[in-house]
C-alpha cells in the first residue's frame, strides 16, 4: 500500500491507509497503546485497540517500541468523537487506529526527552537528537521560510542570483578576522568575511544581484549574539539615488519576508509564541549622532562622542522605535567613515559621515548596508588611506575602472533575523550547528 | 522623471521616458550616431538624431561616450520601421530617440572588446569586464534559473532547505582533500567536501531536506572538469525503498529544472545556441560491469576489471545512451564498495556492490548519490574498516543512535550542470570566480 503523508491523513477518513515515520511517544494506558507517530509532514495519534487486528506477534512489537524508533503502520482514519477534537492541532480531529504495524529501524534509549528544556551546551551537544523536538522543527522551518520569502521578493524584483566564492585571496576588510586556508604551494587564502566585493563585481554585469551563503568571522567573541560562521542574505543594486533607495527595498523585502512567514508557518509561530513583528509601511530612520542626543535626553547617557551604538544602546532604541513609531524594526544612518569599510560612500553634505545604515530589529542589528564607492580614484585613495595595497585588490578594481553607476546593498543575518523574529534568547538557537571559539559540533576543549 | 527598466521600453512607444544604462556600443555614422544602452532588464538602440533635442553640452558629452559608460538618458520610444525590424532580440522593433543625455560615471578604455572571444586566462583575469559580455550574462542568468527551479521543485515535494556548515572538525571523507583551516586555539578545522553528514542529521529532523552551497575540494588538478570550490545541489531523503526511490525523485528534478529553464531563459539558450537536453520520463540505468561488458562487446577496450568508468569510457556511454535511448542522461549504479565512501548501503543481493550512483549527462557526472547505511552497528564498522575513528564521528553517529530510516540523497554540481546544458567546453566558463590551484581570481604566482 502506498504511504501516505501524516499531513494529508484527514483526507482518507474512514479509509485503509500506510504511514511511516518516527514513534514520537509512546502511552500506554492499559488496555488501550497511543503512539504519536511522526513524520517530515507531521504527527498524528494511534491507537491499538485490545480487539483489534494486530498478530500477536505485531503486539510484541508495539511492546517494545520507544521513542524515536522508525514504523511502518498500517491502519484506519477515524474522525475523534466531538469531545476529544483538539482543533489546534494537526490532525488534533482525527486517530489511526493501527491494523499492523514492523518495525525500520530501532532507537537506543534517549540520554533525556527530546523536548525537555535544556541548557544551551546539552542541546548543541545533542542536537542531532534535540533539532528532533517540536521547537527545533518549528524555528528551523521558520528558518527555511524566510530564505524562500528572502528570494521570491527578490527575484520578482528582478534581482538575480549568484554564487559567491568563500575562499578568497583578500578580504573585503582587508583580512582582519579572516580564517586562514592553506591553500596549494603553501599560499595562503582566507575565508571570506562577506561577499561584499563579489556583490559589487556583479552589479556592473546584471544591476540588480543577491546571494544566499555562509560567512566566517574569525572573531574570538563567544555571547549570545555572536557566531564564527553565519548565513549572510546579501543584496546589491545599481542606479540607485542614496542609500535611502537601499533601505527602502530592504524595507519591502523585510515586509514580504514577515508577511510570508506569518502565512506558511503561522502553526509554528504560534507554537513558539512569537509575537508578530511591528513592521509598518515604512521604518523610522535616525541617524547615529541624533540617536545619541535622543539616548543622552531621555537616559542621561552621553555617548554622543561615541562612534557606534553599545548593544544597550541598540536594544534602548528598538524599546523606543516599538513604542514610539509602533516599529520593531529601525535604521540608523551616518555612521562615521573611519567606522565602516574602505567601498562606504561618504555624505557629500555631512563631511566625515557615511552615506551607511544599521537596520536594528527588537534590539540587535540584524543587517548593514549603504552607498558604495562607484568612482575608481576614490575607491583607491580610500584603499590607500586604510593602508591596503590596491594592487592586492586589482581583480575588484576592474569594475570600477570599467564603468560603475552609484550602488548599494545590505546584508543581513539569517539567525537573527530568525532568532528576533521569534523571540529566542540566544543566537545559538537559531543557528543550525553554530561555530564558534569553543565548539565545533562538539566542544573542542581537548 | 521615474527610470523605466529597458525591458519595459516597448510599452511607451510614443512616450517620453528616462532611462539608465552602460553604453554597450556606441556606433557614429557621421550625423547619426547610435549607443546600444544596457540595464539589468537587457538592452535598446537609442539614436542621436541630427536636429534632435539635444543641447550642444550634451552633444560633446555623446561625443566623449565609449563602451561601459555609464549615462542617464531621456527620449522617446519610437517603433521602427518595418524594414528596421530585428525580431529575434529584445526592443528590435522599437528604438529610444535621445532627447537628453547625462554621464553617471566614466569608463576607463577597454583592454579589449569585451564580446570577443578570449582564451580562458585572459577571459579569466578580466572576469569584472568579460562577465559583462553577452555570452558571461546568459550563462549566469541560465544557472540562477537552475538554482531557482531546483530548490523550487523541491519544495513542492515538502523538502525543506537548511543551510549546511562549511567549517567541519572532520569530514565526510575523513579528512583526505579537505583543505585546512586555522581554526582558535592552535585547532584546525576544515573546509567541508560535502554537506552529506549534515543532510544526514537533517534527515532525522525533516525526512526530506536540501540545501544549495559551496563545497571545497583540495585537489591538485588544474583540468577542464575540475574545480576546488564549486556549488552542490544537495538533497536526501527518508523512507526509501531503495538508491532507486532516490534516481527517480533525482529525474523528476531534472525535468523539471530542463523545462524551467527551457520556458525562463529561450533567449539565452537560443543565443548561446545551446541544444535541447534529450531528458525522457525515465532515465536508462545500468549497472557499472553491464556498461562495462557493453563497452568492451561495442569497442574492444576492457575495463571489466576496474572500480570506475575513465573519462572517454562516460563519454562514450553519454553517446551510445543519446543514440539507443534518446537520453542525455543515464544512470550507473552498483559502484564497487570499495570506491565508495562509508556511508554508503551495499546491496544485499550483490555482495559488495553499492546501491549507489552516477548520473552522467553528456559525457560527464553531474550527480552523484545512492541509499546511505542506516543501521548504527553498521555504519561503526564500516568506519572502523576504512581506519577512521568513530570517536570523531560521534556527533554525527547520534542519528543513527537515535533512530533513522532507510535513506538516501545526492549531490549534483551545478557549474558541471550548467556546462553540460549550455555545451561549453570548460567548467571554468560556467563557474563564477572559479578557485583552482593556480588561480584565485587571478594567477597565483609570485
Amino acid at each position: 500500500m502506498k504511504r501516505i503523508a501524516i499531513q494529508h491523513l484527514k483526507k482518507h477518513i474512514g479509509k485503509e491507509v500506510a504511514i511511516a515515520g518516527w514513534v514520537d511517544v509512546r502511552r500506554d494506558h492499559g488496555k488501550l497503546i497511543f503512539l504519536d507517530i511522526r513524520d517530515g509532514t507531521g504527527m498524528v495519534q494511534c491507537v491499538v485497540l485490545p480487539k483489534g487486528k494486530l498478530s500477536n506477534a505485531e503486539k510484541e512489537v508495539v511492546q517494545k517500541l520507544r521513542s524515536e524508533w522508525v514504523v511502518k503502520i498500517g491502519g484506519v482514519v477515524n474522525a475523534r468523537p466531538d469531545n476529544m477534537v483538539n482543533s489546534d492541532t494537526l490532525n488534533g480531529d482525527i486517530e489511526l487506529e493501527i491494523q499492523s504495524m514492523s518495525i525500520l529501524n530501532e532507537a537506543q534509549e534517549l540520554p533525556f526527552d527530546k523536548d525537555t528544556e535544556l541548557n544551551i551546551d546539552t542541546y548543541l551537544d545533542y542536537m542531532p537528537l534535540t533539532l528532533r523536538s517540536k521547537k527545533g522543527k518549528d524555528i528551523f522551518k521558520v528558518q527555511s521560510e524566510i530564505m524562500r520569502a528572502y528570494r521570491d521578493t527578490l527575484i520578482t524584483m528582478d534581482f538575480v542570483e549568484f554564487q559567491a566564492p568563500k575562499l578568497v585571496g583578500n578580504d573585503a576588510e582587508g583580512g582582519a578576522n579572516a580564517f586562514k586556508v592553506e591553500y596549494f604551494y603553501d599560499k595562503t587564502a582566507y575565508l571570506a568575511t562577506s561577499p561584499q566585493l563579489y556583490k559589487q563585481i556583479m552589479v556592473g554585469v546584471f544591476e540588480k544581484v543577491f546571494t544566499v551563503g555562509n560567512v566566517f568571522r574569525a572573531e574570538k567573541h563567544s555571547t549570545t549574539r555572536h557566531l564564527n560562521e553565519y548565513t549572510s542574505l546579501d543584496a546589491e543594486m545599481g542606479f540607485i539615488e542614496s542609500h535611502e533607495t537601499v533601505m527602502d527595498v530592504l524595507t519591502k523585502v523585510i515586509r514580504s519576508i514577515v508577511k510570508a512567514v506569518g502565512t506558511a508557518c503561522e502553526r509554528e509561530l504560534s507554537s513558539l509564541k512569537a509575537a508578530s513583528a511591528l513592521c509598518p509601511t515604512t521604518f523610522p530612520v535616525m541617524k547615529l549622532r541624533d540617536a545619541q542626543t535622543l539616548i543622552f535626553k531621555e537616559t542621561g547617557e552621553d555617548s554622543t562622542k561615541e562612534p557606534d551604538l553599545s548593544p544597550a544602546q541598540e536594544k534602548w532604541l528598538c524599546e523606543y522605535s516599538a513604542k514610539e513609531f509602533k516599529s520593531d524594526f529601525i535604521f540608523i544612518t551616518h555612521y562615521p567613515a573611519s567606522k565602516r569599510p574602505f567601498y562606504t560612500f561618504e555624505d557629500e553634505n555631512d563631511a566625515g559621515y557615511t552615506k551607511s545604515f544599521d537596520l536594528l530589529f527588537r534590539g540587535i542589528e540584524v543587517a548593514t548596508g549603504g552607498q558604495r564607492v562607484h568612482d575608481y580614484d576614490t575607491l583607491v585613495k580610500k584603499l590607500k588611506e586604510r593602508g591596503l595595497n590596491p594592487d592586492n585588490f586589482s581583480f575588484y578594481l576592474q569594475t570600477f575602472q570599467y564603468g560603475m553607476p552609484p550602488h548599494g546593498g545590505w546584508g543581513m543575518g539569517l539567525e537573527r533575523l530568525t532568532e528576533k523574529m521569534l523571540g529566542l534568547e540566544n543566537i545559538k538557537e537559531a543557528t543550525l550547528f553554530p561555530r564558534e571559539m569553543n565548539r565545533i559540533d562538539i566542544l573542542l576543549s581537548d
